[in-house]
């Protein structure tokens, strides 16, 4: 199983190094807070006390969901493909902030029940590997088939080996999702996988009213005691219980660890693949930072149960990568500060007296 | 006295016609949180539905602080003409901020103790403005007379009003500073704006041990006591217990309101200066953004006292502007998004059903 092979490992003694170089610049040590051990980060995962961190990638994966019969989501199922649509001609939220980083964007369809218009199947962007129309109705039957999971992972990898050959080699990967109804697939997730109550994990995704969330909590509530049998392995929850999306993401999480290319994990359906990915190959967490606390109440709970510490609390929640894409320059001043600012040898400060 | 001068109108028409835009646009109503309000905030400042961010300043004001000699930094006062340097040979933190921002980036020295090296005095991002070379010690004595607080004031005033002159007019005003001892001056500020005990707004400023913060605490009180018959006026509590840069800060905040230029508010310091310029003219927090929350401590009772939403949380405690300069990108993100994505006519996307 190649996901559970191990990921790349950090250069713990860069990153002391670079801690140490942190203390010879001018300004109290320790002031410039967490984008000081950001770039101590940098320093170990690329191996060097100049980092770079030019070459962003941003790859935003979509699927449908079956459990959306269930009525569970504020808009129609067939906005996943045409969202599809949208981030290729630019005007997606992603793709404004992409182009705004300068980073390179991908789009892949991991299957979607309206299918994608016919004029964006050969664009250059797009990569058009669907598994299903849609998963299978969890409340129903488990999700994916192995076979779907498997292949998604796959896609997945494939995706990271793309990025890791090209001669742009990104130096930080985002992965997006888009596929109405995965705020309920993630909170399912993170409530097999975290042991909570569906009334801990259900939030109002995109927009569901009172009654939508009851509805969530109560599918959850029946996937749960349909699947019990099987909740108790990670690779067992993300099939009866995912997306194709979120499959996708969790194989690029970990083959990302695996070929040493650091990410940055968006908001709440992110994180619910970042979480799986974590329990199929626990090394996968030395690779992930966490981009943004999700206005999705359950985050804030998932990202503590996992010891993660946002970047940003910005009331977000919309997906697609976009809170990872709006922290990228924090990390990019971390590394620039890093790189760039003077010692107080070379300045000629004095130091603390 | 031309501070307490109306400061400009924002057009509230135009923040309404930008939240009814904002909610056609391809993403569940709201889903971008505080972006989305940020966005609309520009619109009302610059009157248009398409507003622009590119042109930012930071300005940096330096000056030194007797109250040094009671021993409550953890540097030597000679610092603050050696950092002056290191701003304009670009090696200090905001020098690569600003760098990396494409900002336009000036030093406006308020008066230090040690002169600033003579081939920095012609140079064209250095203002030579000094008041005096440090305000009096202010534990014996008010820090300024009614003239240099005057002075101090009138060349933050001419430094936005030269701005707003100039060709490439900023969207944006950061306001940075530079001065060993003056969190002991922001502290004691806001003692007295806050009526606040010393204990609750002392912290440890650049790095002072827990003596260092008993002398502080000390100092204050000390302070507080000697000055308390004119520390009910906040132009009083501004020429007592305040500095040159402070004063500079608050008189370029209150110009900045009255010329419609938003600022953005550093950390720990330059929030003193808000408070202070808040209470000279309310009307200036119309145009005021609180860019991040400081590790020190006293500042996020500070913030929710004055009801200041901070938009970073990441421990930094650096001052000179640096924490402002890090969240300008989230506001061209939230301005970019506003002005590019497409609504769901445009991009032919379902609304939610």
């Amino acid at each position: 199983m190649w996901f559970k092979e191990d990921v790349c490992a950090v250069d713990k003694g860069c990153v002391k190094q670079a801690h140490q170089y942190q203390a010879t610049l001018t300004k109290p040590r320790g002031s410039l807070g967490r984008l000081e051990t950001l770039a101590e980060q940098f320093c170990g995962w690329q191996k060097t006390l100049r980092p770079a961190l030019e070459h962003i990638h941003i790859a935003v994966l979509a699927g449908d969901h079956g459990v959306c019969q269930q009525n569970i989501s504020a808009f129609p199922q067939a906005v996943t493909a045409q969202m599809i649509a949208n981030f290729l001609e630019g005007g997606a939220a992603i793709s404004v902030l992409s182009a705004g980083l300068g980073a390179a964007f991908s789009v892949i369809n991991m299957g979607t029940v309206a299918p994608v218009p016919q004029p964006y199947l050969a664009h250059p962007r797009l990569h058009h590997t669907p598994i299903a129309p849609q998963t299978a109705d969890f409340s129903l039957a488990p999700a994916m088939t192995q076979e779907q999971l498997d292949k998604s992972l796959a896609v997945g990898r494939e995706t990271i080996q793309r990025l890791l050959a090209s001669p742009d080699k990104p130096h930080l990967f985002i992965g997006g999702e888009m596929g109405i109804g995965n705020t309920t697939s993630a909170s399912a997730l993170y409530a097999a996988a975290l042991s909570l109550a569906p009334e801990a994990v259900v939030g109002a995704g995109s927009g569901v009213d009172q009654d939508g969330i009851q509805r969530k909590q109560a599918i959850i509530a029946q996937a749960l005691a349909l699947h019990q049998g099987c909740l108790d392995q990670a690779y067992e929850q993300l099939r009866c219980l995912g997306g194709f999306e979120i499959a996708g993401l969790v194989g690029c999480y970990i083959a990302a660890a695996q070929g040493g290319l650091p990410v940055l994990v968006d908001g709440f359906i992110c994180t619910a693949a970042a979480l799986m990915a974590v329990r199929l190959n626990p090394g996968v967490s030395n690779w992930l930072l966490f981009s943004h606390q999700s206005a999705e109440f359950a985050h804030q709970t998932a990202l503590a149960k996992m010891d993660a510490k946002p970047l940003l609390q910005l009331g977000m929640r919309l997906g697609e990568g976009s809170g990872a894409a709006v922290a990228v320059p924090l990390l990019q001043a971390a590394v620039n500060l890093h790189n760039q600012m003077a010692t107080f040898d070379q300045a000629r400060v004095d130091e603390r007296g």
